[in-house]
């Protein structure tokens, strides 16, 4: 069982910063996100998008944002539990809460502090009648590790950025790529549309439009998928290892709306009079995830919540101490793995 | 009479990232400022010390971080009345506000938002009988435009970073500067102290320590400076043309004080499960200034209450028009001055 501070659910921009203010009151963090990467929709929507509302940059890349947020927190070494969801949450005796992913894992913390944005973000997946028996058997709607695909023959669906995106990085990995879209028109950055259009002229990309895929065939793992042209009536049985359907992902609240917690309007209520608690005791709600009156869902508000939740949970976890803030300029930063950063010393010289 | 939507005292970072919020609501805004230049303390206390808590800066300049800002804001235009304190408020029928400076200078905003920090710096004075009579003639606290000291003999008194700083700036553009500290020992970067010991070295600065400024002449204007040697009975009549006391700035709420705000703690009492909107409707106030429970201190908490400000300055000022959020990653940024910035548009394009 994995043991810390504060559980954060969660690892957008908000859910990271919070290991920031908790490490500076040397509370440790552990973050589970259903993504295989943190970051959040920043990283898995739209890491290329410009950001223009985060203060003091004029613009920052959604990416960007996250590399400099992951670079901040580095010092304070959170754990993460990526690529899983949050499942199941059980108080125990003592008041510490255990919460189980989709894949099992347990985590133990006196502090639970959900940073969920929209929810764990789902894929849209096809409409196709045994296709839950090869997921994870050749069909995939998020791809964590692209060597799974080395040599492989993929069969990737889709006509957005995702779908340009990884058909250009897997035609050096896979062994065949074909992007299958059910219009001739794909809808992305400028730059991805031409590089596909270039490997399909150079033959690295089949590609098969306007076709849908509507069948999937094989014993246990995916041998071959079906693919109809449209508007034509027949259709051909295409050999394949592996389905990838990018169609998008859709946040939903998910397992979390079970918890006993107080929703509205598809948001966790939290008490914004002082420190972004939920009506269960020792459960936070920090960024878009959270309402309150004049809630707004913007990033530099989830960072505000984090650090007001981080003081409240202290207080939570050492009713006793007194904890005196000290400015990051005067008192520096310092990190549990050891590293210290501070302003540069004053001297005290006599000139003569 | 300047006219403007949002009137905000205090041109700190949150009174900054006021406008850029505002400014995307289309609210214009003017700051007024005691300092004479944006910023507040960041700029004129601690400009070149790195900042660890902003988030998405693993470290930043207090300096750099205004210039961000600034560059940031830059589309939407604010207004500044710098090197002035606000002094009264006066409601008009029309439910708008007048703020009148020290200066004279007078301002109507149907909104106030007090981003006033820790108060406004007013400078450490030293004790002097007749000190009041030449101030503004030939004593000045903080230096505006040093181009007044050009070909002039100036006489800077202090131990710190800003004697310091400004007796190397000045050696350039003053025709004669002394130093005078009541110790040989200088407290500052050791940058600036090594560099006060080579011009010094090099006869570029003339250095009075340990001694003390104990009296001034002169008719209207300042002649001449009295400086005492530490255990030296005799002092000498020195001629200057501008005297500089550099004992530091401290701050104070100041005038606001009476403007029938409720305070607690010299800070102004806000409404924190709204809007931090103050007793007087219309007034609100944001950053440091501001109290309310769990109340932090920090620049990332004012950034967020600026924000829900804007919302409420909105809504008060156009209570009939329902104000739709849109994200600056999805709608862009349009400036007052025509200027736009926003995310590439995707395409849509067939690939052939």
């Amino acid at each position: 069982m994995i043991k810390t501070d504060i559980l954060i659910i969660g690892a957008g921009p908000t859910g990271l910063f919070a290991v920031f203010e908790a490490g500076l009151l040397k509370l440790k963090c552990h973050l589970i996100d259903a993504l295989p990467q943190a970051g959040g929709q920043c990283s898995e929507i739209y890491p290329k998008k410009p950001i223009y509302d985060i203060p003091g940059f004029p613009e920052v890349l959604a990416g960007e944002l996250v590399d400099n947020l992951m670079e901040q927190i580095k010092p304070f070494q959170p754990g993460f539990t990526l690529g899983e969801r949050a499942e199941t949450i059980v108080k125990l005796e003592d008041d510490s809460f255990v919460v189980t992913t989709n894949k099992g894992t347990r985590h133990n913390a006196p502090i639970v502090a959900i940073a969920g944005g929209l929810g764990s973000f789902e894929p849209r997946k096809p409409l196709l009648e045994n296709l839950a028996k090869f997921e994870d058997k050749g069909v995939a709607y998020i791809i964590k590790d692209p060597e799974v695909y080395r040599n492989k023959k993929v069969v990737i669906a889709g006509g957005g950025d995702s779908a340009l995106d990884w058909s250009i990085f897997l035609a050096d990995v896979a062994s065949e790529v074909t992007l299958v879209h059910r219009r001739n028109e794909f809808r992305g950055a400028l730059d991805s549309v031409e590089k596909v259009q270039h490997l399909k002229d150079a033959g690295k990309i089949n590609l098969m439009t306007p076709a849908e895929i509507v069948g999937l065939n094989g014993k246990d793992h995916l041998e071959s998928v079906v693919i109809r042209k449209t508007g034509d009536d027949s259709a051909i049985n295409f050999e394949v290892d592996n389905f990838i359907p990018l169609f998008g992902l859709s946040p939903k609240l998910g397992p979390i709306g079970d918890w006993g917690l107080e929703i509205e309007k598809n948001a966790i209520k939290v008490d914004n009079t002082l420190d972004y608690q939920t009506n269960i005791p020792g459960i936070y709600a920090i960024g878009d995830v959270n309402t309150y009156p004049g809630k707004l869902k913007l990033i530099l508000c989830g960072f505000h919540e984090a650090t007001l939740m981080c003081q409240s949970a202290y207080q939570r976890i050492f009713p006793d101490k007194k904890y005196v803030m000290k400015y990051t300029t005067v008192g520096g930063v310092t990190g549990f793995d050891g590293s210290k950063k501070e302003a540069p010393k004053a001297v005290v010289k006599a000139i003569e």
